[in-house]
Formats: C-alpha cells, structure tokens, sequence
C-alpha cells in the first residue's frame, strides 16, 4: 500500500502553474499574463559571451516550449515594448562552493525581468521561466507573477560513476544540461575504480592505458566537460578513489600495490583487496606528481579522494606494511589509512585544493578543513557536523537502487528535528545522487538517473516548507518529459530496447504491460544474477522505469473510488484493466521472441488472468464466486513471489479491489 | 502514381532469409540452420586488438538481435563443437581504396565460419552474419547457407556538411556504426564553409577560434573521429573548400581574400562571393602550411579541395588580380582557377596526398592524378572518364532533397548501357550521398541520411543483377529499425518532436497522420521559408520521415485490390482509411498548440474528411452521391494544392479510389 497516500493526476496536457520543479522560495501570482508572440525580444542588461551564449540556447528552449517561432533570436540591447529582460550585476567566470544563485522572477503583461546578482543566478532564473510557460488553445503565454528564490543548499550534486560501465562525454553532456534545468550545481564524476581507469594521465600514461580497455575521457575531452558545466552554472568534482578501489591503477603501476601480485582490470562487482601501499614514500610521490596534474585540470576547490571500503587484508598480509604500523605505533588499519589521509592531504593542500572523502576518512586527527559524504547515513552526517566538519548526504540517494522517487524525495539532510545547532546545520551542505553504474551503461544511465533525480534536485533547493510528496509526484511526470529535449533517453530507450528483446515487434501493443513492471529495489538484483562489466544489459529488466507512474495513477484512482471491493467509477477502473489485459496478452505472444522476454512470459500470463478476475469484480462484485476469488488470492501470491528482476507493481491495489 | 509499381509488405515481425542490405554477390541456401545457444562459442584464428575489438562489439550485437544472451563472450583461440568461426590471413591497418574487402560465409548446423584475406572483409562478414539472424518462436538460428561476397563499386560513400549546422563527433560516430553496418567505406567530411570552419588549427588559430561560433572539432576529436572509423574499415576524406565557399576563413584572416572587406561567418545559405586571392603568393604559402597540417591528421591519401561554385566576383573587382590575370594570359576566370588549383595540386603532392574535387576543377591541363567527384551528373562525370580521370558520381544522392528511396536507389553509377570502355568504367569508383546542412541540425541529420543512404549503400556494393527496385523496398523497414541499435534516432526522433511541438500531448494518437506527410522534395522547402544558421529545426516538417512508407504500403494495397473504383479485400483498406481519419481528428485537437502544428491544422481537416468520403466510396462505391464525388475532386485538389512545406503522401492512391 506504499503508493496510496499520493494524489496522481493523469499526465496531463498542459503544464499547470504549479508546474515549477524545484518549487522556488516564494512565487507571488496576480491577474493578467505576458503573452508570447513572435515579437517577442530578448534583452541583456550586461553582455558576456557565457551569459550570451545561455541566453542564446534558452531562445531555442524558449521557441520549443512555447511552439512560437520569434521573428528574431538576436538578442537586444535597447528597450522594447514587449520583452524578455536579464539583468545582472556581475560576471562570474566559475562557480564556486557558496556562489549567489538567486534571482527574482518578475511576469506582467508587457515585460518578463529576471533580475540576479550575477549569471548563474540569471541562469536559474532562465530555467523557471522556461518552465512558467503554458500553452492553452491558440496562444503560449507567462502568467503575471512575481517569484523570488534562492537554495536552500549551497552542494546539490550528482554523482556518475563512470568506471563500472563507461559513460563517454556525449552523455554526460546531456545530463548536465538536465541538472542545470532543475537548478543542480555539482557534477561529481567517479573517475577511478576496480573496474577502469577513466582519465588520461600525461604523467603516468600507463594508469589510462592498461586500466581502461581503451575508454577513458582524454584531458581534452575532461575540460571540455568542465566547462560545458561551468557554462551552466554547475562545478565539477573529481574523484580519484583511494587507497582502495585501486586495481585499475596496479595493471600498471604494481609498484604501488601492497601485494606482490599481477593486476588485471577487475570485471567483478564487490569489495577487492588491491589497495595503495601506505608505507612507501614513492606511493606518496606518485600521488603528489599525479594530482598535481589532476588540479590544473579541474578548477573547483575541492578534489574527492573517495577513501571508501578499503579492508586492509593486503596492508596485513604485507610484512613491510606491519613492520611500518609498528614502527609509527599505530594500533589499526583505520589509524594507518588515517596517516596516508594526513599525507595525502598535505599534497592537495600543496596543489591548492581541499579534500572530501567518504565517511572513512574521518579519524579523530582530521583536520576540520576536510569535507565528509556520507553513504553511512544522517547520523554519520551529524556526528561528524558536531565535531565541525561541513559534510553532505548521500545516503538514500543512491540511485542504482532504483528506489520509487518518494524514497529519496522524503530523505530530508535537516529535517526540523534534526538534532543540531544552527552553526552545525550550516555545515550540512547538501547533497549528492549516485548514480553507481554496475547495473547501467551508456544506453540505460539516463533512465536510471531520470527522473529520480528530479527529487534529489528539488529537495536540496526547496525549503521544508515547499517540499511535498503530492505536489512533487503531481509534477515529476511532465518536468521528465520537458527533460528530452536535451537529447536524453530516459523515456525514449525503452521503446527501443523493446524492439531489440522483441525483434522489432510492435511495441505499442505490449508496452503498457512492461509500463507496470519495476526493477527489484535495493540490491536484490545482484542476488537474482551475478553480473560482472560483460554481462549485456538489455533484459527486459533495463527497459522498465525505476518507478510505475501508472501502477500509481492506478492506486490513486482506486483509492479514491472504491471501499471493501466496492468501487464507483467503475468504467475508468475497468477501461485501465482492460488495457492492462490486453498488454498482457499481447507480451505473452511476443514472449518467446527473445530469453529476455521468455522469462516473464508466464507472469505476464498471470497477470492477465488477475486482471480479468479483478475486472470482473469490479464489474459486478456479487457475481464473482467463491472459486474465482480463491483463484485471486492464488494468482496475487504467485505474482507476488515470482522469481523474477522485475515486479508487478500494481500487486497491492489489485489486493484491496478483492477485499 | 509514382509508387505503384513496388511490393510493399507491411513491416513483419521476423526477419526473413531475404533480407540482407547490400545484397551479396551470392548466396545458396541449403536445408538446416545453426542454432543459437547460450554455449555458442567465437573463435579467432588471427587475433589483433582492432579485430578482437570489432568481435567483442558483434557479440553485444549478436546477443541483442538474437535475443540469446551467451554463457561467455570470451573470444575462444580453440576449436569447439558449436561455434562462430572468424578466419583472416592479414591483419590491414588502414582501409585505403581498393583495398581487400571480400569475404565467404558460411553456415551449417555446427558451425559459422567467416573467411576474409584480412580483418575489413571480416567486418563485411560479421555484417552479413548479423543480418542473417533469424528468430522465431522459442529459437534464434542462422539459415545454413554459402555466401560469397565482394563490393561492386570501391568508394562507397557518406558526405556529412559539419558546417552550415553543427553536428558533433558522437552524431558523426554514430553514423559511422551505421555505415559499417551496411559496408559503406567512406566518410567524406566538408568541414570548412561559408557558415562555418570545423576542425581546429594550431598553425592558424584564428580559423576555428573566429570561424566556427565555438562548434569545431579539436584536432584530438578529428583524430578520434579517424581512428573510430578506421576500425570499421572506412576512410574519412577531409574536405576543404575553396578557393570560394570560404567565408570562415576570412573572419580570422582577411588577408587572403580577394576583396578588401570585413568579413562575418554567414548566415544565410547560398552562393556568396568571398574567395581565396589566387594572385597572391601569400594565398599559397599559407596553404601549404595548412593543409600540412591537415595532412598529418587523415591517413587517407586523398584530400578534397572542393572548388565548386566560385564565382569569380571578387576577383573581376580586384584590379590586382586582374593585372595578375593578364600578366599571365589567363583569358577566363576558370583559367585563374586551374592555375589556383595546379599550386594546391603541388601543395598536396608535396604532403603525399592525391587531390579530389568537384566538376569544377576539371580544365584541360589538370594531371590524371587528380580524381572528381561529380555533382553535375553522370554525363560530366563519364566525360572525365573518357579523357582518363577517376571519378565519384554524387549527383542523384542529395540527401537534403528528401527525395523518396527509390530516386536515389535507381541512379546507378554504371547502368548496363553506359556508353565507356571496360578501362573508363574502371575509373568510376563508386559514388556518396551527399548530407548537406543547411535543413538538418544534431536531432535531425540522422532521419535524413536513414533509411535514404541504405539505398545508396546497396547500389554501390551489389551488382547491377542484385539490385531490384521491389526487394529493397521489402526489406529496408526491417534494417532501418536494426540501425536504432547504434544510437541513431532516425525513428525516434519524431516522437520527440512532435511531442513538444504538441505540448507533451499523447503521440500515439495522431502520428499515424504525420506519418503520411512527406517534407517538400527537392529544394522546394528553401522557396517555402527563408532560412538561415538561426532558424529553428522543429517544424512538422522536421518531424517527418523523407519517405512515408504507410502510403507505400496503402499504395499497393489499393492497386492490388481496386479497379475503376471497385475494391475487393473492402475491410483491410477501411481500417487503413479509419485509422487516418482518427488519427487525422486527432491532429486537429492537438492543432493549436503550436505555431509549428498549427500551419498543418486544416490540411487535417480535409484529409479527414477525404478520408471518410474514400471510406463510404469503398464500403459501397453506388451509394456515395454525385455531390460527395465532386467534394472529393474539391478536397484532393485543395489537398494536393495545400500550401505547406510537407505533403500528403497518399494523395495519388486517393485519387484512384475515386475513379
């Protein structure tokens, strides 16, 4: 009954007022609206070619969202009457930790104003704007309103993990494009891992080389990425995970292993032993020519030295290691990974930079100038912020558990009775998706990504007060769709992985069955099937959508129609089922097209079967008999525990229209 | 009636034996298939990573169009019971011209061995191989069978215009995938323009940095985009144009010029008068230190300098260079020019390349060497052969004239009655499609070269005796879906846009209608609208397909079942004509919500009501009244004379409904 309390409308056609996703801090509306016509004009108080250039791919937005073609694109720098004004102050050439992001939105029925203190608050408010438009009948227009808004949290990340599954560059352009519509600020790429090595080094040529099987961004294409961020308002942060999570690095550079081993890319999923040697000054040295070249490719303040999951069995099983803890007294593994924190803190300090690390960084020596995201959770958080230490959340935002978007939207980094003073919750400063890519490559990252995502995004913008379940979930689904124009797949690649599992079928007749299907949750997956890096994903578990928007509209329709079995409305109840058992029977004709589809077969089977009975039911409940309801129950049991990657996730409603 | 005579089946859901793009030289069936399991095996007998690569990226392939995923995708190096078997004698770096592609395949219960002399003819095979996939019900198998394979034609290629739109190196490699997918070796890059210069130089910065509005290629992106394709056996041909077409050139370097002007990049298309100045030795020097440095970024041994469509203005108005011109005799403007051409003939040879151009750089002193790629047509192209010069027919493969399949498949370099010697013929290497720009952006390049160019893949690779007008119309639906598999949003993309030109609206509902429009043939959309660089690519026209296979497929349903008016098989031609209406209905409901819809609102309206009129004349041809005849000669007329930039297709077949 997990989707019972939301209130879900049926995607609707035209984009309501309320329709701002993240909800801004304060939105004022009066009477009369700004109309677009193709006179509008466009106007920059303060010309600089990345603000230009914004405003210039908003025009294009701006002509998509409003199905108006404007006589001219030019962008103007003299008053008319019916216009769209920038204003700004200042010009910031890059983002940083803190930068003014606020703006104020002002609509009447000559002139649109968006006023900001500097570009990326120009860019913020390009993007509200974009989603005030409405489209009714013959005309596009902005209600008159007056919006003011600034974030919440200052660290509004995502983090991409593109060591697990390669993600080249087109993709995460795109999805950067997608963060800066909803107003996120901080791409966090996951550079280094078991699995891949995915930046070249000039300095040590063999990390990228042998550590990649070839895909891996070139420095030209990473600062090519850095500043299509930067041109959007939205910082870059490296991750170079160490000293565990290492193996990449050790397929060419043994020397820095704490194992006498040979070292090949790892292609299973897990925790491995391959770490840095703590105890060699050249582990140091590496590190220092290493992440010198890493700072001059990234501008942000910050470099994330991961620090995560490191067991210590190579540090135990190396004598030289042992003799080295005993020799400095250090009484554990965490005491020593603390030393190698200390010294490769200096070396940041040393390039100009600060760290962050995950929760294992933290040992009672670290200096307070160390940022810490937590994986572990919100008390982690808090411990940490007690002692002083600025940090973020990313625990319950991991986005490979394809979690419904309510989980990670409802995890709230400060909720009101959160435990700590006003000087510690300024320390909390924000938080991060992740987007770890064992179970998503390029094809599939997007739909993984978005629109859970979206939740994420607005959480960390909006005040507690403009955060709501109901109003999120009224929204999501249309924000997701205005998502595509960036050139993402989200919504798109299921159609086409469809074909491919059903040979080219047509897709149309089956798809509203997959469209109830939802992944496993967690990491019950990994359990269904062992994957390593080759193993294809294209099973029908990749097609579906992380969360069933119409498993939920269902719900809500439900919910409000029908008590005890008994349900009013029952032709829209009974229309939706009978589509469903018409998908259905359809993916049950195209079952055998591929292994893919085969193993789902026999569920869609009954969940035809389930349908009928429940439309039945709803039909005329008096007349269903004893035997068919008995059927029911079986049938909701077998779909309920159906070993299977995938669950039918209307399975709750369809047990209340039986009780 | 233009598309009467072709057999169109309605897309089927498994492919057939038949259906194998370019069709190959030869092919015998014989009884039994090769069954694919989860233990198939592929083995190499000659290993090398650019082959092993090209493998593991068949296998993903295999598994998708299979359905079956494989216990491993280790390449084997030992024999197995049950395997896929690659055999090569030579490993070829770099596809040149003429180079090797040959291959046999072939298929028995037990084994697929593919035989090349080198590694291309191996991705020619696993191309084959992938295409003879067949799967039905619960199995995958492969037909036993013996092909044997070469190409007709040598220079199989794809011109993409970088310049009038920007499209960037992950839309340039995804056509490349689908260019190995149907044996295509050549990617002919135009890459400096009025509108724009796209490749990064570090001798002359100012090109790109002035020239290009931040769109080019780096110098690394080239070398990336050279090596992807090189590792799919093609060739990327360089194009530079000039002396005219160079705009670009002169914003950063007005010096070479052959007026005194200030230059800007151009935004509106057609034929401009800025030109290189031919009279200054500068003009040579700079050219040489250029192409250069061009020469060290494309293997290939041919450069292509274009010379087309100078028209010579700014050189009739510079006083020095018509003193340079009587100095040396030169009584025309394309004497100057052969001139102008035989300096970069030695610039070229001097950096080890061969020079190709268009029609216009033929004149009588021009060396054999040079080849010419004619956009004139084949008269031109047969009277360089005659007088000894290679050639590539281009004319009748402009891919920007939207044309139907057929006009591009039916041009045919070489036809039987070609009036040259078997040594002239020899010279035609083969031909390329032509993308130009100036209507197609990065979302809509791909449904513009596919499924179009897989008419052109076909009439360059297969001979004269394989290429039938009715089969490839058969099977190209079934190959065009297969390519989504790369990435391409050929298909896609219409979705997309129509759902933003439709305010997020339900598809599904009037796409069956878009999809009987066709965008305007020829250049006639230029006469419609006055575009330029800025003009926004998201019309309805946008949205549609070059060719509307729905009104193929109505087309022969009603000339195989309808005689003066008098239809047997009534039912299937009725639900045809009540999807339309409903569809037709549909579109004018969602009419509104765009300028870019709404041009096209009342040519629904009508289609509509054509479409019930067509409907009642085929339920009971003597019950429709005169005055609904002559309505109908009034819609079919107000239909075919709407004016609009797309079409409806269907229009012809109508007409016959009604006779």
């Amino acid at each position: 009954m997990k989707k019972i309390f939301f209130l879900l409308a049926i995607i609707v056609s035209t984009t309501k007022a309320q329709d701002l996703l993240p909800q801004p801090k304060s939105i004022n509306t009066s009477k009369g609206a700004f109309t677009i016509s193709k006179n509008t004009l466009i106007r920059l108080s303060l010309s600089s070619p990345e603000l230009n250039k914004y405003v210039q791919r908003f025009v294009q937005r701006f002509q998509n969202r409003s199905g108006v073609f404007l006589n001219t694109t030019q962008l103007q720098d003299t008053l008319s009457a019916h216009e769209i004004l920038i204003q700004t102050e200042t010009f910031v050439d890059t983002i940083k930790l803190g930068s003014d992001e606020s703006y104020k939105l002002e609509v009447n029925q000559n002139k649109i104003i968006i006023t900001a203190n500097n570009n990326i608050g120009a860019y913020r408010g390009l993007e509200t704007l974009l989603q005030l438009i409405q489209r009714t009948g013959k005309t596009a227009y902005v209600k008159s309103c007056m919006i003011s808004d600034s974030p919440r949290f200052p660290w509004r990340g995502l983090l991409i993990d593109v060591c697990r599954h390669w993600i080249p560059t087109h993709v995460i352009k795109r999805n950067i494009d997608a963060m800066a519509a909803v107003k996120m600020n901080v791409l966090h790429m996951h550079l280094t891992e078991d699995q891949g090595f995915r930046i070249e080094s000039k300095k040590f040529p063999k990390l990228h080389e042998l550590g990649s099987n070839g895909n891996y961004f070139t420095q030209e294409e990473m600062k090519g990425i850095v500043k299509y961020a930067k041109e959007r308002g939205i910082r870059v942060i490296p991750e170079f995970d160490i000293p565990g999570h290492t193996t990449s690095w050790l397929v060419g550079y043994p020397e820095l292993s704490s194992a006498n081993a040979d070292y090949q890319i790892e292609k299973n999923y897990g925790i491995f032993n391959p770490s840095l040697n703590p105890a060699k000054e050249s582990t140091y040295s590496f590190l220092d020519e290493f992440l010198g070249e890493m700072a001059l490719i990234f501008p942000d303040e910050y470099i994330h030295i991961g620090g995560d999951e490191n067991k210590g069995i190579d540090w135990d099983n190396n004598k030289k290691i042992q003799k080295f803890k005993d020799k400095n007294s250090y009484t554990s593994n965490s005491e020593l990974q603390a030393y190698f924190n200390t010294r490769v803190l200096d070396i940041l300090t040393k390039h100009g930079k600060k760290m962050i690390g995950w929760d294992e960084v933290f040992e009672e020596s670290l200096p307070l100038s160390v940022a810490i995201q937590s994986w572990r959770g919100k008390e982690s958080l808090y411990s940490f912020a007690k002692k002083g230490y600025a940090g973020l959340l990313s625990n319950g935002y991991y986005l490979d558990m394809a979690n419904d978007l309510k989980v990670y939207y409802e995890n709230n980094p400060l909720p009101l009775n959160a435990d700590l003073t006003q000087t510690e919750k300024e320390l909390i400063y924000g938080g991060e998706a992740t987007m770890w890519s064992e179970l998503v490559n390029e094809k599939t990252i997007d739909s993984r990504i978005w629109p859970a995502t979206l939740a994420v995004a607005e959480r960390l913008w909006s005040s507690n007060e403009n955060c709501n379940t109901n109003a999120f979930y009224n929204k999501v689904g249309a924000i997701s769709n205005q998502l595509e124009e960036h050139g993402l797949i989200h919504l798109t690649n299921q159609t086409i992985l469809l074909k491919q599992l059903s040979n080219q079928s047509d897709v149309n007749k089956f798809q509203p069955f997959v469209q109830l299907l939802e992944p496993l949750k967690g990491y019950e997956r990994h359990r269904f099937l062992k994957y390593t890096t080759h193993y294809p994903l294209n099973r029908l578990v990749d097609a579906c959508y992380t969360e069933s928007f119409r498993a939920n509209d269902f719900e809500t329709l439900v919910s409000q129609n029908c008590k005890t079995g008994i349900c009013k409305n029952r032709d829209e109840i009974k229309t939706t089922l009978a589509t469903w058992i018409k998908a259905a029977e359809q993916f049950v004709k195209v079952g055998n097209q591929s292994q893919g589809l085969m193993e789902a077969k026999l569920l869609a089977l009954k969940v035809q079967e389930l349908c009928e009975l429940a439309w039945r039911s709803v039909n005329s409940p008096s007349e269903l008999k004893e035997l068919d309801k008995d059927r029911a129950q079986v049938l909701m049991l077998e779909i309920e525990n159906f070993k299977l990657d995938v669950k039918f996730a209307p399975i709750q409603t369809m047990k209340r229209l039986f009780n």
